[in-house]
């Protein structure tokens, strides 16, 4: 499958469209506007995009009222970048500024738009969290006092679960850079490279295949099968008999693919060759059942009875995938979540088929109107045997 | 300079000294425990070193309590990674659990290490924020009615602000590194290709130099200057006239280094080598007073008023670096901060030489007992002239 590169960005249009879908869920549940502090959010709404994030030193603030458009409070250094979006009103102080770090401007700027007693949403639920310092949360809530700040963690995680076609695009296109680069990988494996040189050079070919930055590479190599794939690499030398997986959350135009790929130096044992087709059938018989009205627990339970329902320590067989590595929903007991057309997800199921020997497999798909589309070329039933050791 | 690669990790000794630096300022303060949910906190008291802190949907909780080691309450996919730390007192949760996210069982071992009615730190102040969801938090806090949580942000920072000599290695190899590769950029800045291809280069001869992950490369190119460097790089090929700036936040065993470069294609005009002159020449002047006793402000005075007191709207003129691409402190008016041995700095000066047009220049040094040592190769005072366009 040869996929084009598609645009980068999204026409204003896109951000309309999200910033429509979300005003009338937030008329709906009585909020007046969305407080935001987090990268995928923040971009989400805005369209702004950059690594800056990674400083830990400056908040940024996107408020998004119930009419208009959405109101970037921010550093001055990140204007000239916010002016490229689609957003129009600007408002910047000089930071650092522990003194005030934006809190004073932006209690202004929230009183302006919303009133003084209004109903904020903001992300209090599971896998948010608040990106600015916990004691100007505090000062912001004593400038706002009759303003009162309510959990909008449910309805932000709906919208953002469907993805459109532009944001499907980006993580089909990363997908298959990997799926291209894991192809690759039998030139890569070889006798007296270590598993920290593999993974190097991974990276290279995961840039070569058209991928922008390898944020998340993640794996391991051990004799009869690996039992922790989340540690940094090895200097140990890759042997004969060793199972080795690789895992990239690989980026393009600020999505993620995320899935791994086996391989086995040498003639596998049976163990591990009977290991790498029990997790390849629970992935075959999820993808059988992924389709619009099924649930992320029927997927789990669909994927742990075909491993004979040892599941390991992972705590879920799967999640969603978009401008995160893990994104809501999770392949979990616990997770009733309908499957809706729009939905990005991977499929992760992982079992310890020994004592401290593990193997986990993971593909990529989008839930589509009768079933689903695969996003990553699908792996081989057979772990794939790396010769020449 | 050839640097020789440093040993990876750092020996059970250098968490032992951590943490009796930090148990002794605890004591001072009155603080039982201080509780950390952020990546770098979490490394520096554990060795925990793992690029699954992308994945947002997992809270890690570590305890650093006032006598004995650090307690990691942490999801069981941790667990393996986590034993191979100094770390002996792990406990576990099935992770993700929204129902209860950890909770029950950080609140037990907090109450059984540091009792019912402990004074407990938190990261609450400038550059900090808590690595778990806002409720969550809120169901700890009831859960421990008689604990008082006090904002240690002072006490960690003070600490961490001062680099051990291995991890001084490690942030001194990443940017010998990158000096490398900046030294190779002649043959990636070519005619006919775009800002975007020459970064996806310049990542290339990064990994190849030595650098284990490219985590942060912005930039830009422009005729004349440019005027934004946090944006995307953009499809535009390079022409004969740009003023062209990498900036590399690149990792070596999880210390980064961070500091750019520029290029004039073809000769620059006067304006832009005077302007190269200018910022070089500013940074010389911070180089000549970094020692111990100077202080932040010093610095940002020392630069600012070498570029006429035209500093830019970044709100300082460099930082601290380590575990992250910015730490504290920061250059700046507002910083007092007393420069000490062991502190590695940036120094940046930038400001706009004509309107719309920038200049900033940036070096990594570490303070030494009488002066500083560079740790990046120094840049040459011209702003160095790519030929063939």
């Amino acid at each position: 499958m040869t996929v084009k590169q598609p645009e980068r960005g999204f026409p204003d249009s896109e951000y309309q469209t999200r910033l429509g879908t979300a005003q009338r869920k937030m008329a709906a549940e009585g909020i007046d506007g969305l407080f935001l502090t987090t990268e995928p959010e923040f971009r989400y709404f805005s369209g702004f995009h950059s690594l800056f994030w990674q400083s830990p030193t400056r908040p940024w603030f996107l408020i998004v009222p119930e009419e208009g458009k959405p109101v970037a409070v921010i550093p001055g250094i990140g204007k000239v970048c916010m002016e490229k979006t689609w957003i129009d009103d600007i408002r910047t102080w000089s930071s650092p500024n522990p003194d005030d770090e934006g809190i004073s401007i932006l209690a202004d700027t929230i009183t302006e738009l919303l009133g003084k007693s209004a109903t904020i949403g903001l992300l209090e639920g599971p896998e948010s969290h608040l990106r600015m310092p916990l004691a100007d949360f505090a000062r912001l809530k004593s400038n706002l006092p009759c303003v009162e700040f309510k959990d909008c963690n449910d309805l932000v995680r709906a919208q953002r679960v469907i993805k459109s076609e532009r944001e499907i695009e980006k993580i089909r296109f990363a997908a298959q850079a990997a799926s291209r680069a894991f192809s690759r990988t039998p030139d890569i494996i070889k006798r007296g490279i270590s598993v920290r040189q593999m993974f190097q050079a991974f990276k290279h070919v995961l840039l070569d295949e058209g991928i922008d930055d390898v944020s998340y590479l993640v794996g391991g190599a051990r004799n009869s099968g690996y039992n922790d794939i989340i540690s940094q690499p090895t200097e140990r030398l890759l042997e004969k008999g060793d199972v080795v997986i690789l895992d990239t959350g690989s980026i393009w135009d600020g999505y993620f693919c995320d899935f791994d790929r086996n391989f086995s130096i040498g003639k596998p044992t049976d163990e591990v060759a009977s290991a790498h087709h029990i997790i390849w059938d629970a992935t075959e018989a999820a993808i059988e059942i992924a389709k619009p009205g099924t649930t992320c627990a029927e997927l789990f339970y669909c994927m742990n009875k075909a491993m004979g329902g040892a599941s390991g320590n992972v705590g879920r067989l799967g999640h969603g995938l978009g401008m995160q590595l893990t994104e809501h929903p999770s392949h979990a007991a616990f997770d009733q979540t309908v499957l809706q057309e729009g939905m990005v997800l991977t499929l992760e199921p992982g079992f310890d088929f020994a004592p401290g020997r593990e193997m986990v497999h993971e593909e990529n798909l989008v839930i589509r109107e009768n079933g689903c589309e695969l996003l990553s070329k699908r792996a081989s039933r057979d772990i794939p045997v790396i010769e020449g050791f």
